[in-house]
């Protein structure tokens, strides 16, 4: 994190200059300071997908672009429609009757994130709000008839969460994007009459905090014209120092262009990672979008969110953890109970995540898994299982008399005793309290 | 619970008679054994009201028959619908694609319910099986265009679990019923032509062991030929020594009359009562039927649900716990979840709760709420919230050197203490296991 | 038509007498005199075969019955529908927003019909109007939510046309029906149940003057209790005096029992038929119900649908010529074309058509096809080819010095000479008008 | 019409030269010589509007644009669909399950029309084939999930009838035109991005051999680009050397500059044009789009249909006669029979149409009406109504001894005297035979 830290620094004195369409420049530019304090995020999937329900939200390549072996999505549809039955034929029954972005935006907050992304183009490039290059498909012209994007985002902001948007750079039925795949992507006709106009559009009517791209893959960052882009969103857009963006800007750009790393989906690097980086994961292990026969076995269980969260965090990451609304606009129970259960756990713990930075030392495994925080020279110890033996033995941390030790949660100090001059700390624990998180927090005073 | 074991008895000597159609005889009917012991069914409403998913499954009610001061029906179909629409044009949206009676059943024996009572016909009138008495109006002629009821019997049975189904007597807009109830019933044009015929078709059919029959209480029981029906079904059925039914068979036979008692929907006593009883009740707090725009307050949490079933079979009932599936035939994970976390509680307390009996005393409250269970000299103590503290006083127990103490789950005796000679026990609690359920059993033996 | 005279006469003395259920009974009744007199019917087949409107009103029957060779109707629903899909669900797409009773009785009066036919129910079971025993499977519980049977009732008899109703007595899938049928019709369980008590209740409430009955063909009369309701028709219901039935009572029965007779859809016996007749025929030649699909060439010219029922007149028969509704309500423009163009007709040749009997001699065609009717002493020579020669010879009239001749549209007498002294006439003729319906009356007054 | 054969002759020597982008040299162009000889086409209004089929083609403006002071859409609408339902939902219905271009074509050889016009594009913007620049908003995509323009015109062409092409240059909705439109005109991204990039891909790739403009009034040639598109069109694209044009190229250009003159829809100049005309009307004279509520009052008679295309070619117009197809793919056969109809008229009188020139004088209307055409010395005067009187009189033909009278249809010569040396003819008629059309042609051989 030192150089989070020193990036912090330069933005004061970078403040005059302009970043150039170039990868050295923009990639220069330090994160505005929120994101990595934010840590939790909610993920949201919703758009003609959210319709059939079935799959994944890559449904319509699964049906009809390249189709998976087992032949599911091209199954289903032969079951249960009529021949010749064509995606944008379900937008009409994209209803989102009972979208309510207060309920929404009360339940993101309940889960203590601190940002809220929203898909405002999927691969299938049905735009959830009136993009003037995507008539007849987007969420005002047919389905919702609304103005999805704006109206969550006003419910988000006015509870202090940030808010960004979802873009996918390629559209993967596009006849124009198709004709310059065709090209070798040596023509550009998607990107200049369709791509672009919409992206500057929706940065300036909607200022996301966060510009999550994707479907970058297929073509160069040159083909995107990413770096004039991001050129464009540093130096003069309505966001320019308060948007984060990721590193989906073009073939062989994850991981090492681009404002924060996501790599893959579901990225677990298993060490700490020296750039600022963002696992994003979905409650519903098989999909991001809404699924109508989802079972309870392909939910992530609320430990496993606890734990996936704080390892995220200690080894340097931010946490963005996806839901998908039902297209009738709710988000369905099961995964409300595991956001506002990830927020009770947070509540307590929250101290150890929130603007907390990665310790000396990431984790340790003596007895249980304890995954380590830090502020300074507290450091956090979450315990993620009920240790066998009230009394817990720590081998990294380094004690001094001014140590004080206590159980986030539990006012009382808990005595402790160093395992030897050189590091190590036994703690003696209170009996755990009951959290259906399954984690517990040490915070650990004056160590090094 | 003492006519029960009376009753029983009586069963023995009146095999070889018959029983006549009057109350005194059929009242003297002894319940089944089996229906006693098996405490906990499950319940599903499922239906055409399942489609709209608004409100509850007397959707149609209050849409088209007695709105409700909010019009709350009246005023979502005008939102979302054309004028005109009718309620029997959802039917062809009642799509049940994912109906999967195995993982319905699998999911229901998880839970560690023993019975399973489905909505054969609700007072829509729609039959879930193809009645030749309600035709273009059940599940075969249109929507799922399958046997629900028998599809989900084959599957319930399979797993020795009872299987039910649930009877409407009335129905809200049958027009030979109103015809009938215009006339004061003086009339039974519906009765002969329509309620009859089906129901002794359906019986002979699906041979259903719980016959939970409801919507009686507009017309006396001598409207519906309630008596007849009962003596044939006692009598000459093929489920004449299995099947158990309720007491909803005419205005004022509630609590009164027929095979347990149900007297209202969520019936909580408060006290023992002497004859066999069954409290259903809903995950979902509002409905009974699946609703779209579900949110997750309105859901009965775990322990709530815990509680519950602990007291009604302390005070002698059967538990009766509802899910309303999807139209696309799937139980939303949330229920799945309460149901699997209902099993998951019983697979270590299930000893307390089935063919238990109640005890002398069926709770106490001196420092937390404990509910009694017992099968002849041993009596289980059922703690539904964890004690301040590791010793436990009961006041009710009265022990003996014999008596031994455990905690289910634990195979450690644990250790105990007379509290008076005349009654009274503490008991040494271990730590208590973490348990999504909340609850604990004690199981004290050789207790008077 | 002597017997028809006989029995008018014999109906003022069996006024007082009443009818007996058996055929010699039942069979002397007399027709109600307007009948023989209107001549000419319009017949509308509606129904939810409209919205397929594919085939024909056979629809269901050619997709789930016995399918004919082409299997055409499998193939299209598989081709245009989900599989699964069922007949019911067509039901919905009935809307008939556009029926406007009053315009369509504008149009049957404007084709100078006198009696109009609709099918109240047809063979799939669905009345067009609200009948109690057909719950949710009738015009007003589903589809145009309308009474369109009392609703077309009232225009059509607002303009002083008699009204009648079609009734199916099989519905094909009906499955009481084929509880019956499976029973080789020992059973009554749907003659009971289902359709005679909708009979009687369609017959008091809309006291229709013709009762079309039809779908009699598979079981014999005694099976429908066709003389026991035949003999309260005649005897005891609303339309006692007035109503007028044909012979498609049972099985046999055609040609044979009953009113009038329609012995084969479409009959055209050739000869003089000495009881009173109807020839039913469709603008349509491959349907009764409307078709989605229809080409001109499959549509009757309106000189073939004029000569069509000048024949049938001449020969004893009334004339009852159908058109198919489309869903929406509307008479396609092409039948409206055609209604008009028989009245157009009409309106010039009327006097030959109405109330007019059969003469001595019905045709001739010694250089064209001159078809022959009559009113006492005068006779109409109904010429439906032009001539080739202005002097149009006939050998059937026997002329006297009364005898004088006009063209019909044209007031003057038109000079004629008698071939032979035993018979025989010459007309100089006048140039004929043009017509669109291609046929022209010669009135010959004071004729033997 | 002199004119026209100059331009004729003038086309010989500008082969080699190039059109420049300015109404001078474009206006210029001769006509292809096929145009004037064909004189009549077929017109086809088909799109989404056909599926409302309601009011007109105008369906949505009239919805959703400016609503006619009897808001008649704006009630159907809110009478039969649900409230939120858009215009683009429409789409899914447009099934175009029956769509046959054969048969279409067989009926449009049949009416006698030399070329066939089928709307691409209307104001709707829905293109009947897959422009890449209207994804999800045309035929291949949604609805028909076929290519209409592609697959008519092959049917079409192999009838040997020439292909024209509707296209509206404005899309009452598109956003990127009501952009522009908000800027005055002074913009062209909609001209850039959408129209012109569609309109050169439609040429190459259908050829059409007409493009048929139209929605042009809002704003100038200039924004339209018209002028070098025309130019690209007569120079450069496929079919610079037989494709014909008309004059909605722009507010301003109607009658006045681009290839034939529309002028107005349904123009009916009254006197001979000098420029190459045509006039566009439809068989329902309320609509082009096909209307589900069609009465036959509202449908022009065949007489009229003839009188109108007489008249239109007497005066140097072209006669382009409209058909709405259903939804469902059908000519509705009221539509298809005055098509034969104008077909059969055509068979007999073809020869006075077809490639004739207007005559010195265009009509004379001593006894009855007559429109006159000619070819060289022959003269054909056409009989719009028959004569009362078999000696018809015509003041204008000069007569000479070569003069030969007949009747179209009839071998034998007519007797026929002068009526004075300075001109006039009295023509001695036969009986004039039967014709639906209600019209005969003399032709006068050897006239001044």
């Amino acid at each position: 994190m030192l150089a989070v830290l020193l990036f912090a620094a330069a933005c004061v004195c970078h403040t005059a200059a302009r970043y150039t369409p170039d990868w050295t420049s923009l990639d220069a530019r330090p994160l505005p300071s929120w994101y990595d304090e934010a840590k939790l995020g909610i993920f949201i999937h919703w758009g003609v997908f959210s319709v059939p329900g079935f799959g994944s939200e890559w449904f319509w390549w699964h049906w009809q672009g390249e189709q998976p072996p087992d032949r599911a999505c091209v199954d289903y549809m032969s079951k249960n429609y009529p021949p010749g039955f064509s995606y944008p034929e379900f937008a009409p029954h994209f209803h989102a009757q009972f979208f309510d972005p207060e309920e929404w935006a009360d339940i993101f907050k309940a889960s203590g994130a601190k940002y809220v992304v929203l898909t405002a183009k999927h691969h299938e490039g049905f735009t959830n709000w009136e993009s003037p290059n995507s008539w007849n498909w987007n969420s005002v012209d047919t389905g919702p008839h609304r103005d999805l994007v704006g109206d969550l985002g006003e419910a988000v902001r006015s509870r202090s969460l940030h808010y960004g948007l979802y873009n996918s750079l390629y559209e993967w039925f596009h006849p124009l994007y198709l004709f310059d795949k065709k090209n070798g992507f040596k023509t550009q006709k998607y990107v200049m009459q369709k791509l672009l106009p919409e992206l500057y559009n929706m940065i300036v009517r909607y200022k996301p905090e966060v510009l999550w791209s994707d479907g970058d893959w297929e073509a160069p960052d040159t083909y995107w014209n990413s770096t004039e882009f991001l050129a464009w969103l540093y130096n003069d857009s309505p966001v320019k120092d308060t948007v984060v963006t990721n590193d989906r800007w073009g073939a062989g750009c994850g991981c090492k262009h681009g404002g924060y790393y996501n790599c893959d989906d579901k990225y677990t690097p298993g060490h700490l990672v020296k750039h600022k980086w963002e696992k994003c994961t979905s409650v519903d292990t098989l999909s991001w979008g809404y699924r109508r026969n989802m079972k309870l076995s392909e939910m992530m269980p609320l430990p496993t969110i606890i734990v996936d969260l704080v390892q995220t965090v200690a080894l340097g990451g931010n946490y963005l953890l996806n839901v998908g609304p039902t297209p009738d606009g709710m988000i369905p129970t099961l995964f409300e109970e595991r956001l506002r259960g990830v927020g009770a756990w947070l509540d307590i713990n929250g101290e150890a995540i929130y603007a907390s930075k990665p310790w000396r030392v990431q984790a340790e495994n003596s007895t249980i898994p304890v995954w380590y925080t830090s502020k300074g020279t507290t450091v956090y110890a979450i315990m993620t299982a009920k240790p066998p033996n009230p009394k817990l033995k720590l081998l990294k941390p380094k004690t001094s008399a001014a140590t004080k030790v206590t159980l986030l949660g539990n006012p009382k100090p808990l005595s402790w005793s160093p395992v030897q001059p050189s590091g190590g700390i036994v703690v003696q624990l209170p009996e755990l309290p009951y959290t259906p998180g399954q984690a517990w927090t040490l915070k650990l005073e004056n160590i090094q």
